[in-house]
């Protein structure tokens, strides 16, 4: 269902399982605090393709628009998934239950979104059933909740959608509503272990070619390179804003702080990871910011002003190393940056912002662009 | 897939919509505190029968051993469901999503237990989709949990098994143990909105002429019947009793205790009515005995010492109408009549009292025949 062959397609396009490693890095400052330990992710991956040989990653615009392409994620604790592990044999029966439902094998697999382990579990599924993954997703970045997604904003249809979990018990969706799914899946994510394998948002490669970021694992590999190599060079922030100033959705972004985690409250319930942190300057102890998460960073406030606000991407990192750092990673005394980052323009948009701006995780404030909140800094 | 032709069966066999009544009143004593009010149960039988006639009732041994059978139920809180409705679309759709899973049309439908609603929800469901009903259920009583029939205890799966919702959300869950598409379906209940319709235990003939508990629609019917006529002749209890001392399974049965209701202490969590009500003696105010229930009544204890305990049936009556009282229809200062009754052997076996026996419900104490118990006073 490829409209141009595989063998045929630039080599340029092709991402080698060396960029593995940095894709996981790049996805984990996209998952803006949540998304999973790319350490873990990475590993499931690189297993998948030691085993299965390295995916085909194609372009959007490789697809037949009739092509059948399915969403395969992990939902739940990340943490929980680090001590079940994934055995391999639930990701292929939540993909191959979907076909089963829909009654159509999927011709791609494509990432829901892009986060330590939700960039990975996607090539270790498309390397395991030998499908080719798409590079895109439904975010380019990560979200605590199903229904945020431009596959929802846009009308694709979440359901059905499989749970599966180590014990290979399965669990079927169909709802016409994506937050009436999400509502579902978490009950049944928690019951059936904390953590789960989802295969959803079944799509037709039109679809995902109308409505999808594209190339978001491509600019994972470009994040994690230029962390690498900024690194190797002494200065991986400014390395890493430099590329992100070169990529087409994410060119705005901005350090907008610097100092170390005075405060930290955080909280496990009802499936998510929700509490905020406080950020102090070294140099001047009166200056800080707070940062809100559920799952992921949601927004940063300094002296009661919003400074960043989902669907822009606000992302903690290591001071030094430019390591991201997830909410549950973050540990009271740590050295880090906040970084801001442009959301793309899809995810901008009011009807992006109905499903999941400020208003969906109970901010009172509007969504003001990064670029504009800063434009006499920038 | 009947052996005998419906036309040529006896008409004695035939269940009648006049019957429908005394269906509801029977199945409510059986139900034991449980399985919803016998009221809304007889309307909404009555409703698909004034609109789709009256299903045919079969009795087990007229399934041809190959025949499929599905069951079908309420799960979740009987309140909700009254003040929810049940459409009937979400009962066929529950039947109708059950047969694309497994690629099987059922030939009959069968109760999963014998309850105010859960005995005629099958009615309804069976006079909808024009199916023959069998004259059988997996306890011949109610309980609270859907692993607790003899169709588990003897190695029928549960799942798959449907879930439906008012708003024709459907979740299908699928594992190998009937406890755990429990707790799955639960949880799944209670955020679909704390009542659904559950299509489950999909069997053959011959498993039903195996595993189930015969003619309890029938016998449901005739316990109706007897307070009906009982009521008129002035004495329901006695009507009652002498009727329940002529059935096969139920003839061992007691006036256990006489008293009014003196302290009621109910909640409702998790997806359950749990709690204890004490029947104290009007004339000896000393004298009381305490029943404890979860969703059924599941003990009956005096001066420390049990009198009954489950699987036998615990029933509470109106002490002058002889009316069953459901757990959640109990009122402080209630006369009512406390009636012990023996549950059919295949109830009774090891294996069965490992699923449903004292034990499953946090009791200590070994589970003791009614007939036992009080064989000095019988």
């Amino acid at each position: 269902m490829l409209d141009v062959p595989l063998e045929e397609r630039l080599p340029s396009t092709q991402i080698s399982v060396a960029d593995v490693s940095d894709i996981a890095q790049g996805a984990a400052f996209l998952g803006t605090g949540g998304g999973g330990d790319p350490y873990i992710g990475r590993l499931m991956a690189e297993h998948a393709i030691r085993t299965y040989g390295m995916p085909k990653i194609i372009q959007v615009d490789d697809l037949h628009d009739d092509a059948v392409v399915f969403t395969v994620a992990m939902v739940g604790a990340p943490t929980v998934m680090l001590e079940k592990g994934i055995s391999g044999d639930d990701i292929d029966l939540s993909i191959n239950r979907l076909a089963q439902v829909i009654g159509k094998m999927p011709d791609a697999i494509a990432p829901i979104e892009i986060g330590g382990i939700n960039s990975m579990l996607p090539i270790a599924a498309a390397a395991r059933l030998g499908l080719p993954l798409v590079d895109c997703d439904g975010m380019g970045r990560a979200f605590p909740e199903i229904q945020m997604v431009t596959y929802n904003v846009h009308g694709v249809s979440c359901t059905p959608a499989v749970v599966v979990n180590e014990h290979l018990e399965t669990v079927v969706v169909e709802t016409s509503s994506a937050k009436r799914a999400e509502d579902i899946v978490r009950v049944v994510a928690i019951q059936m272990g904390l953590s789960v394998l989802f295969s959803a948002y079944p799509m037709s490669g039109k679809q995902i070619k109308d409505f999808s970021i594209r190339e978001t694992l491509s600019v994972a590999a470009g994040i994690g390179s230029a962390l690498r190599r900024g690194r190797q060079q002494g200065d991986p922030v400014n390395s890493l804003l430099n590329y992100l100033r070169s990529t087409k959705y994410f060119k705005h972004c901005k350090v907008l702080f610097d100092g170390k985690i005075t405060d930290l409250e955080r909280s496990a319930s009802k499936g998510f990871s929700t509490g905020h942190c406080q950020v102090s300057s070294v140099e001047k102890p009166n200056e800080w910011v707070t940062i809100r998460f559920q799952n992921e960073n949601l927004v940063v406030e300094k002296l009661g002003k919003i400074i960043a606000i989902v669907p822009d991407l606000i992302s903690i990192v290591d001071s030094e190393s430019a390591q991201p750092i997830t909410v549950e990673s973050l540990k009271f005394g740590q050295r880090v940056k906040v970084i801001g980052t442009s959301a793309a323009p899809i995810m901008r948009t009011p009807e992006a912002l109905a499903v999941f701006g400020p208003a969906a995780f109970g901010f009172e404030e509007e969504f003001q662009k990064l670029e504009e909140i800063h434009q006499d800094t920038e």
